[in-house]
């Protein structure tokens, strides 16, 4: 992504305020990979958004993209409880499913049919050229699947299939929305006017470093995730490896540990890392700080969480409910895409 | 395919004559990309083995490929007409849609998914060692799109979608096969046992060069299709350019029109190019031949072409009980590969 297009995106984007004032006929398409437990950073980088939306009055589509777990590992691992503990979260985190689409791509047949026409529209240089691809790939280190190279043309399908209008993106992930509007025009140019041209809905989310101060990763073992007990921060949080000075700074290069801790405690708090480093006195201060901050912010979540996950058959129900509203939706989109290729016969 | 895994075909291959002695619970599937109107070697190379089959008793699926027209060329063109043109052939050479499944890509969503999780079990590099990819990207002389690169893919979720054991290829497409058979083991391996891995069954058959004895192909002007008219016929063979000698030989390399002709007499004649040439005399009389010869071959295939062609609802009959068909099978092939992939939620 260049800084000109970069620049233009941003030029392009609807603010977030304006959307809410005025939700018009948008529609937004955000997602999920299923590979572990959501954490405190998707709660603040995405799913808080995705609320926020909805309760504009935006529909907003929720997918839960199973198959992209596989992109750059070689098994779907434990995906079904991790797909049912993102069900639990959303809800808790306050995602309407009588209001939201909350869906499945293994389970939306006509959305993962669009992969073949799109696939059609572009090049493999054009696919090879992805950023993010290429990030992924050397994060991997396993050799480019097949599934790798050609996943930002599904999620091309994944948001032309419910006429998303927007798609809340972290800079990074720009360039997917660049190729969703080239494969929306292409198609459009070739066999008549079909797809809105979505935009960018660029997230500015505050950096969101694990407690260690390292990217926050279930393989790292530095996430909070939504679904642990206050007990189970406390012990994480106990874990965490700080330096032993007496004196508490906020320096992200030097004291990795420490303003790990300071990161997440800011998130929580709503206040500065610098600011809480001046109130705070030793590293073990600070995680007494941190624990009791972070419990006190996902009590309600937690409490809530819980209450849905009694109900046995409630994800099930909402998987089931998003499932057939995606699936209507994909039926007639596909429907669309057939006919204005000729393919009705 | 090196000469050793062409070797190893042929020792595993079933003889088409056992087969037809012993059904057993085989399934075959074969098909045609619906690029144009299907001509005298689609006839010969691959129809006439879907009939044997089928009437051994063993079930074929027919697949009219209509995502793969646009691997190597821009827009879907006349598909429409072109799909119906093919059922009618297929009807008329003796395709039984009680007996056989005729179906086209498009309308079976559950298949189409398949390419998904098999994307994930191939590497890019292998995709690109392809041969057949290569000589068709060569061909097209366009850029490689993301569907040509792919389609060997999806070509293994045509065969493992309807757990065809039996591909009918010719030696060039050896190599789907082979990638088919390294996606079943690969899942297989990794999700446990779900496919079967088929088995190319070689088809030998003779050389087909079209009139001008190039390759047999719309875009040379020199097929004769099935769904021409004995009077289109002539004029096309009339128009075939020809030397002026007088005594006829089979040359191929030095005169490919005399040998075009003759290798198409031959072809319906059921004799050697070299016996026809030494009973003729001079390129008209070799064109009266194979006039009258491909006429008399092809008549009682216009004439039920043309009697399947008056009711106005059965292509269309025919498919949609193909493709219901096909999508049964889809989707309880799809139910199984979701289990096996824990995505059952």
């Amino acid at each position: 992504m260049s800084t000109a297009s970069f620049q233009a995106t941003l030029d392009r984007m609807p603010a977030l305020e304006q959307l809410r004032a005025d939700p018009g006929d948008h529609r937004v398409l955000s997602g999920d990979r299923p590979t572990g437990p959501l954490h405190l950073a998707h709660l603040f980088a995405s799913i808080q958004n995705r609320v926020l939306l909805q309760d504009s009055g935006i529909e907003t589509f929720v997918l839960i993209a199973d198959y992209q777990v596989i992109t750059d590992r070689e098994t779907t691992g434990q995906i079904g409880s991790y797909v049912r503990s993102a069900v639990l979260d959303y809800l808790a985190a306050g995602i309407d499913p009588q209001r939201s689409v909350i869906f499945a791509h293994s389970a939306v047949p006509a959305l993962n049919q669009l992969l073949l026409p799109f696939l059609s529209l572009v090049t493999e240089a054009e696919l090879h050229r992805n950023p993010t691809v290429k990030s992924e790939l050397a994060a991997s280190g396993r050799a480019l699947s097949g599934l790798l190279l050609t996943y930002p043309v599904h999620q091309a399908a994944d948001i032309l299939f419910c006429d998303a209008d927007l798609v809340p993106v972290g800079k990074d992930n720009l360039p997917h929305v660049e190729l969703t509007r080239t494969i929306a025009r292409r198609f459009n140019d070739r066999y008549g006017v079909t797809f809105r041209v979505p935009e960018a809905l660029l997230t500015h989310t505050p950096d969101i470093p694990g407690l260690d101060g390292r990217k926050m990763s279930k393989s790292f073992g530095n996430a909070i995730n939504l679904s642990m007990s206050a007990d189970e921060t406390a012990a994480l949080i106990r874990r965490t490896p700080t330096d032993s000075a007496r004196v508490i700074t906020f320096d992200p290069d030097n004291r990795p540990g420490v303003s790990g801790l300071l990161s997440t405690a800011a998130l929580v708090l709503g206040e500065s890392p610098e600011a809480i480093a001046e109130r705070v006195h030793g590293a073990a201060e600070l995680k007494a700080l941190v624990t009791e901050s972070v419990n006190d912010y996902l009590a309600g979540h937690r409490a809530r969480r819980d209450g849905f996950a009694r109900d046995a058959r409630l994800v099930q129900d909402v998987l089931h409910s998003g499932n057939r509203r995606a699936n209507d939706v994909a039926e007639q989109a596909l429907s669309r895409v057939r006919a204005a290729m000729g393919m009705t016969y």
